[in-house]
């Protein structure tokens, strides 16, 4: 019988070879029933109060290893529940005064506690205790039913996670030493699990629609992400085969490792800028040990996001002044606060909105709710001595919010060195391209801009009308589009006729795909995942950006299809090889 | 002290002076008590019954008059439940057992029909029920309580009608006799009820904001609008004013009207074309008798959206004809399906999605459920020799899409020749232009499609990201920013060059502001509300074609702001006047 194959998209590069690790809830189902000896149930709700604790301990320890202390203080809060007398001692009463099991009197008690703190909706901190509390009675309830929960930081052996979605959290605990990759049901390979495993380095597919069904506990999975293949209970052939292409790609990484302090350069001596997209100052270490050139999105929303109010102006200046510190002089493009569509600050009240990606977002909030827009620039302004600063205004659709955010800059400014602050006075100030508007008027924007970032993941949505997340339309989100192409095209022009640079950090930028078409339509900077640069610059150092060039200009006049631009690219490259 | 003005967004011309009528929901609370006397309470819901009775069916005979059977048949169905015995002995009979008032028992069995009913969420027509108990419980609750439920079926003296926001439904109802005009507090020029008011010829405001809460019953207003002000209880001096202002508008249209049969044409002798939006065959002689020479836009969704199930081929070909005949010879184009978005059917179970603008909506819903777009482009087909025919294509972002659209059509006429069944040979096929892709890639499409049609609504609101319908990002819903300038150049030029050509049939095709820079753009149809043709034919016979080009060039070329594309159109109009 021939081996099961599996496909789906593949995310993070790599080949794996291990057995499954379910990563699914298990059900939690119980009866309710009458109980007469109360002492003996009160007994076992204690006994799986106290194995619950243990598995918190467990995981807080190995948060705190993997993730820092910040992270690991959920797991803190969830121990305090358990050791809440309010919590725990309305559990015991019920089960002595109603005659119930543990089960149904722990599920009681906490129902009512989450919904009391469900209801207080405008506090944000219950809520958070509200989920809490569902974690710690799951777990418990879990132990009461002799029921393993699946915890992923505690793998301690070598293993393939199968789930149908990783959260982000969940994505964070995986420990790289022993999930060898993960492989998903959803998602896409902008999907936050998909950019979170780029940037773990661990293999991934995701979008595979029925991984979960298809495999099980005990299976050995060669997961080939280079291809996005899951092949299940492979013969030992196969086995041969892919641990031989693990090894000639282990040797392709060992070859671009010696990239990594070369300059970007093109077969014909053109050169370009390779830099990173980061998301923390604790992203660096990774950025520079992929070679990169330069910091080419900052994305500073994570700064609000991981915060239980709006960060201080100092709490920001230092996280600036660390990636300018690190980076020793490369340049940092700091994008402002880009809050708003599908991410929210539980500070902060924003609008339920019937289309959030059209909607009150980033610049849009910036304009809006200028104290906090100020704080954020006074901390970069603050910052700026310590590197080569450049500031970026993410989602900027007009000429006049631009002038009225570099007003608000400039003010700043002014105010800090009316209080005898240090201020550069070399700062590139940009914006991204990132709606159709800008893009098309990008020649108008190009006088007043230092510089141009697309970002292409909004780019292409707006343009094609297309919510990427949405998988009815997410054909519709086509980097290769000859309509994309030719708006990138044109914000390369207008720039250059102006003499300003453009640089790229959307997902595109390190799609290899792409990038000889981004070669050729003059790209200067190219920004993304870190794990992408030193295949990028390899494979830039065999373009020539004049037969580039030739290329992109049939893409742009010729083609009307992505199916026309992607024979046009294959072709060229098949010629490289 | 002088008199009170509100402003707001002028959403249907005219001028009106007429006392307020509030059309505001009144408090129905009441208090629950015990009632001794049940017989005498049972006389009084018996009594309140019968008031809500005889009002239902007055309002029957109005909606039968001005709006048709079909419409009428709500307050039937209204009628109906208060002769069901089920109903109304339930409530008897809680009157009786439980000795309450016959508010609390008539709420207490509303509401357990409503939860029943509104429980059955897969059964829309019982989902209608829900709505028809709480309409008329309303009613007897407020007989039974002697509060007078606004009704402005049955207005029946010159008003002005102040309300919040009014449903279509509301203004379907109004009588143009009595209604003067309506100020509302939300909305804006795009919004259903400024549509509705256009296509009523009733003088409308909306967007005030404040309007509820600045009159009050008995205030006489000026309505303003065609500037957009409302002044409260004028000055007689104000008042003669306005009597002037609204015999010289009275006078202007009188004088639009003896341009209905004459061509259109500019200063320099250049025909361009005037057609009419219609949303049913009903819309046609409102259309031929404001002068429209075609149909730019027939928006079929309203077949689908009225109607209990999906249309029959049978239904919608007798829909088209109409529409053909009615026209008798001049162009009609048909855009097939728009559904999604904002826009539901009760018996097409949509996705829920978190940006359904970016969604599963019109031609990716047609495509993706072949069926019943077959079904209408049969239709369709079969109506053909019964006029000039054009068939257009919404929300296609792909040339792979239009490929695959027309494919179905070419299948569709094949089938009919096949079966026998005459269809028109010179039937054009084309496309809405409303998505950015589709308009930068218009040199690619203007090659396959017979023509296109520029959707400005939702072009601005793709191009520039911001839901129009939202009102903290209303602001960016800018017709004039050379941005959409540049695209819909592009998209006539491209046309032009294959010589093929261009309509738009969005809101900006009858903006006043707008159409001097089209005509410059070189735009061939222009297609709006039948109430917008007249004027705008009149402003295009006071253009120069040439001198109109210059000032689009300048507006595309050297303008950075919509102030100033504004300033550039208005000193040229000034020199007309």
């Amino acid at each position: 019988m021939a081996t099961l194959k599996i496909t789906g998209t593949a995310a993070s590069d790599g080949i794996a070879i291990a057995p499954v690790y379910l990563l699914t809830q298990p059900s939690l189902e119980f009866e309710r029933v009458t109980v007469e000896d109360s002492t003996q149930e009160i007994n076992r709700l204690q006994d799986a109060i106290s194995v619950a604790k243990g598995q918190i301990e467990k995981i807080h320890q190995i948060a705190l290893q993997s993730l820092g202390q910040e992270e690991a203080q959920v797991f803190e809060a969830h121990l305090l529940v358990l050791e809440d007398p309010e919590f725990t001692g309305q559990i015991e009463s019920k089960i002595e005064t109603e005659k119930v099991n543990a089960e149904a009197a722990l599920k009681d008690v906490s129902d009512l506690f989450i919904s009391m703190f469900e209801g207080m909706v405008d506090n944000p901190y219950m809520q958070e205790r509200a989920a809490d509390i569902r974690d710690v009675s799951e777990r418990v309830l879990a132990a009461l039913l002799g029921v393993n929960l699946p915890n992923p930081a505690t793998i301690s052996e070598e293993v393939i996670i199968i789930a149908d979605d990783l959260t982000p959290s969940d994505t964070a605990q995986l420990n790289k030493q022993y999930v060898k990759a993960f492989v998903t049901n959803v998602g896409g390979r902008t999907s936050h699990s998909a950019i979170m495993a780029r940037s773990l380095e661990i293999p991934a597919i995701v979008g595979t629609k029925t991984i979960t069904t298809d495999v099980k506990e005990g299976d050995l999975l060669i997961v080939d992400a280079l291809e996005g293949v899951v092949l299940v209970n492979p013969t030992d052939e196969e086995i041969a085969t892919y641990q031989q292409r693990a090894q000639v790609y282990e040797a392709q990484k060992v070859e671009l490792a010696k990239l990594v302090s070369e300059p970007t350069v093109t077969r014909d001596g053109k050169q370009l800028e390779l830099a990173s997209n980061i998301g923390t100052p604790k992203d660096v270490p990774a950025a520079i040990a992929n070679g990169a050139e330069g910091i080419g999105l900052y994305r500073t929303e994570f700064l609000y996001m991981d915060s239980a109010d709006f960060p201080t102006e100092d709490e920001q200046y230092e996280a600036y002044k660390s990636v300018l510190e690190q980076m020793e002089g490369k340049p940092v493009v700091v994008r402002t606060m880009d809050i708003g569509g599908d991410k929210e600050l539980p500070y902060l009240e924003l609008p339920d909105e019937m289309n959030p990606f059209l909607g009150y977002r980033a610049i849009r909030i910036s304009l809006d709710q200028q104290d906090m827009f100020k704080t954020q620039l006074r901390a970069l302004l603050r910052s700026s001595v310590a590197g080569k600063l450049r500031i970026m205004f993410p989602m900027i659709a007009t000429l006049n919010e631009f002038r009225a955010a570099k007003a608000i800059l400039e003010e700043a400014k002014q105010e800090l060195l009316d209080e005898g602050v240090a201020v550069a006075d070399d700062i590139q100030v940009g914006i991204m391209i990132e709606i159709p508007a800008a893009a098309v008027l990008a020649k108008q924007f190009a006088k007043e801009v230092d510089f141009f970032s697309i970002g292409t993941n909004d780019l292409i949505q707006y343009t094609m009308a297309a919510d990427r997340m949405n998988e009815r339309v997410s054909y519709l989100y086509q980097p290769y589009n000859p309509s994309i192409l030719t708006l990138i095209k044109n914000v390369i022009d207008a720039a250059h006729a102006e003499g300003k640079w453009v640089g790229m950090c959307g997902e595109m930028a390190g799609d290899q795909m792409a990038v000889p078409l981004l070669v050729g339509l003059g790209l200067d900077e190219f920004s993304m995942s870190a794990t992408s640069i030193l295949k990028t610059r390899s494979l830039i150092s065999k373009l020539d950006s004049n037969e580039m060039k030739v290329l992109a200009d049939k893409a742009v006049n010729e083609c009307g299809t992505v199916e026309e631009v992607v024979a046009l690219v294959e072709e060229a490259m098949a010629k490289l090889d």
